[in-house]
């Protein structure tokens, strides 16, 4: 059993090497009658794609994405999307020094543990290139919840120390750094050049918001909403923790604040006075808002000396060329965005079957 | 797809309502041969049994497992190990009062606009009896986990603000809030005996630690072996967060004192000298001890009037009766430990088809 | 990963050894608000219960099933209906022979190989009692499929080399060999007596059918409604080969005469002029009446002394005692029709989200 | 949920449509180390591709593999394995008669009333174009059984009303139709050629033997090995029928003659004196040859006019242009075999976690 598989009713299968000849994704499940066509997903790629600022790594590929199979007449067929993306801009041999050396912070250690060799040519699976994949199939997911009015939006919260004070939608995707507060990501840029002065990365927090999703959505028990967003985005390299409404800081607090009270507007709408909760009771949405953060860490690779060891078990020193971002946060965006359209479409699949009297009125 | 199975190799199924008949769980994929008997089991049990001290609630059930099946002279045969707890101490009675109110912070709204309807008695699935089905399936997952040597221990880190300064491993059994700090937790219970005074109750973090793991457990992309811890934990009805290693701190840190660096000892075994990670690179053990958090919220359940509605959208106040457990905490140290074991055993046995020499030589 | 988990959204666990305490089974992901108790479940029971007839082994048991979960107020809930019977006529003794020795035509030897050991008591669990837990799951689908004007109807079309002639629906309950042609089955009657008093078994074909199923069921590609059922009923002990209407006929077939004609009838309605296909095309039901066929052993357990191995490799003699069933057939009528009820309304839950517009309308 | 995944330890995702830009496959979960190239994989897709005998359609496309990624420096690497080829001669506009006919024997009408529309040049995914991503996978798996000495091989036994009547290995390869008996492939050849002169098709039947695999394989209940294999075959287009062993003939036998009776050979190893079951015993491998059969219809495209609806609903007559063959047999072998190489396969990798013994002397 591997791991490239993901979901239950729109099921993800990704592939591909950083430095092999394709990147990609099938998306088996999506239902049949979408409007699709590569225009959808490539301003998704375009997000995540290197090259766009001076944070991010000089490897400069298009990432022109080509749908292989599923759509017909600008539609999907209900078959499966394969999408593949070629690896254009490879400097494998800038990679040749590490081939028996594992780097600090990396899976090279894992992966030569697991499988007895690897593809150390930019990370090999592990590179920050699988995240395509993902956004391939955030793209689809996106464009069906955009049009029951689900939409999901993530940003960067914080670069470092440096986190927002206040949010503005509108500022985001003009933001160098995907940041909703142009004041807070003017110092996160400074910071960011002074640690790049000094080889040295930057973590940060990504934060996202789900807006539009009904009450109901989520399965009981070990397939709840927040457990399934959890794992969509812990998945995703770098990523070290995850929170959901108040999360950590709910640990701290007590009942009768962290309670948020049920009301009912002057429409009849069932809402509540607070969100401490962050959307989600009991795994299942509650109507409101869903809010949730994931805390990302420096990029591994820097060009500091380090210490570490070769596949030979000897202590050697390493500096790591090759072309790095020195921030993943703002290029994990699209990735954390991507990851929870496709989990909230999952599980809003899912909620179709819930009630016998759905499956009577559909037959 | 509804949510209550758990599992790819070793595959735990829950059921049970908190006022129905039984509670339970069917673990299919335990390998044969493993000595087992509810001996084994009801330790597990007993340690998330409420009634045990002050700070848990007084509903007072045996919690006696009985093995249906799947164990023959005193081994695990290779299939289904079904497992049953009766429902005994029931006061069906204290719920009638909540048929058509929705509780603060619990899943009352969710289930009904998910289902129609729902068994309000005693939170019903969404109970924290729910739990008693991955407690059986983490004991049975525990005992294998140690014939290997891979130990798991969670425990008390923070109730609401006080968190441990020291860790005490041999303090953890001894404690009623199963803190490894006893000067910690007498501060703790004096919080815990002045909030239940007020009617309020309490938050905090469980921490876990999974020991003797080699390198090499995860697997890539999707189902790495933090974001399938990720998902387990957060699953645990009120956890709020998740972190592994520095976790949100990281996001603060900069690469070059976040990189864990390697080294090989002087018997020739691959360490590092920080961990960091927590144990995990690129969602694979890099054979460090792992180690991870849980926020877990304050019990929604106060005896606290609050503001809320009825199921007729009308704004109602509530005072919620029953007995509940000022703080979950302490009860949710066995329910994580739980999910770690069936978790990283799911993806050891994974991990025995990874290589074509592993497959020859099996065979 | 092991075997006793069917279904993709109506989920099925069954467990349970012949002598072991209990057998049951646990549906998770059946819709909500079905009307269910124990009285709909009762009767499928019934149908393959042993000692109604000569024709079965003598094993007593009333096999009443116990609902444990998952039902409220007449209704079910969304969540895991668990159901156990607890076993209560075991003659264990009878099999203490068997310990060692491996039954010709039965799953000894390789559970052996497989797991090491086995319960050898009455066949563990590859008993036909384990079909318990199919027909427990197949009569809660078979209700859901009934509201909606789907039913499944199985019967024995031949015993041994006596096949029906004619299709009496009536008749096949009335039946003590559950055969829709009373003539046929007495010179079945007759045909079985005499195998009985040579101390042989006899085998025979099941067939099903399927009726008010709409057009557009069943999954491209793996899993097609056709390939679904067949693992289904293949699944289930003695089954040696499933054909779907003319089935290995079809082999000897042309095209010309092989093709079902489409027409449109005075309604409107889309139908085909003859049914060689069984109401299946391309794996998607075409609302043709759909018609299987099992093809089912002779009891493998027979009163004659036979030829065979014990566990230490050395040749011996073995006469079979504990109570056996003449023939297979009957009492396997409702165990097809059980997986089929199952598998079909998995595949028509699968359905309900294939399209765009479904899911907007739903949203 | 679609259908287009399949396995579950080594797991296959196929896509693509006849006249799309490609068709392929993704495997997930092949053991890593194993030697692969296209050099490997390209004499299976030789063995399907059309155009080398006159008794296949004259589409005339070469169908080579690339490999997109999972192999580095010749060996698998543990990761997801794409492979792709592209559709290159194809006549569309041979199709576009049929853009609102349903063809008899098709999966048109099915998919239409599933999806709202379908790709209906070609027939789309439900195309014999689609064995290829089977087949892709086929090739892999075959590879890593050869290594441990199980063997996969699949003929045609019977063309239309000519079935074998002597089985030389030898001559399956150098036969047109793939017959293991030369005479009767030269009597079934002219049957051929009479059918085609007559613009009709035929069917037959593809038999398979799998040797060398040990006892114990499959998984109780569910997960039969045969079952198993039923519904991999059962899901091959145009495939009415699947039978194990002496399959529907044992219906009609006797249990004192049906049984196979054990031995112990002179080397001390547990053979069978007879293989009815077909080297399966309750789901599990007995150690014997494994042997089954699949019914397949005579190919439903033939150039007769035929009687059939359009998609408004009116009676119309049909003449199916294109190229198609006049049997699916012989090109239906390779996939017959590739989706038994799959199936045992996995199947094979689940049970190397049987045991926990075989977990410790892993770990």
């Amino acid at each position: 059993m591997a791991g490239s598989l993901y979901g239950k009713n729109f099921r993800v299968m990704t592939f591909g090497e950083s430095h092999g000849p394709a990147i990609g994704a099938v998306v088996d499940g999506c239902p049949a009658g979408l409007e699709l066509s590569a225009e959808d997903i490539q301003p998704f790629l375009d997000r995540r794609r290197p090259g766009q600022s001076r944070f991010t790594t000089k490897r400069n590929e298009k990432d022109e994405v080509e749908i292989l199979s599923g759509v017909f007449e600008g539609k999907t067929l209900g078959t499966p999307i394969a999408m593949v993306i070629r690896n254009t801009d490879q400097h494998s041999k800038d990679y040749s020094d590490i081939q028996n050396v594992y780097r600090p912070g990396h899976a090279d250690y894992g992966f030569d543990a697991k499988y007895g060799f690897r593809d150390y040519r930019g990370g090999g699976r592990s590179s920050a290139r699988e995240t395509i994949g993902r956004v391939l199939a955030g793209a689809i997911a996106s464009k069906l919840l955009a049009s029951v009015g689900v939409t999901v939006t993530a940003y960067s919260k914080a670069i470092g120390p440096f986190e927002i004070t206040k949010f503005d939608r509108n500022e985001i995707m003009k933001n160098p750094l995907y940041m909703p507060d142009s004041e807070m990501s003017e110092k996160a840029q400074s910071y960011l050049t002074e640690k790049m002065s000094e080889c040295d990365s930057v973590g940060g927090i990504v934060e996202c918001r789900i807006d539009g999703l009904k009450a109901g959505i989520g399965e009981p028990v070990f397939d709840k909403l927040d457990a399934a967003l959890s794992q969509a985005i812990m998945s995703i390299g770098a990523v070290k923790g995850f929170e959901i409404g108040d999360g950590f800081a709910a640990s701290k607090a007590v009942g009768s604040t962290n309670n948020d009270s049920f009301y009912t507007d002057d429409d009849g709408v069932i809402k509540k006075r607070t969100n401490h909760a962050g959307g989600i009771l009991g795994g299942i949405s509650d109507g409101s808002e869903i809010i949730f953060r994931a805390a990302i860490k420096p990029t591994p690779s820097i060009s500091k000396e380090q210490e570490t060891v070769n596949s030979s078990g000897e202590n050697v020193k390493i500096v790591i060329k090759g072309r790095h971002d020195p921030i993943i946060v703002p290029r994990a965006v699209v990735v954390v965005e991507s990851m929870a359209c496709v989990t909230v479409l999952d599980l809003m699949l899912s909620n179709m079957t819930a009630r016998a009297e759905y499956f009577r009125e559909f037959y």
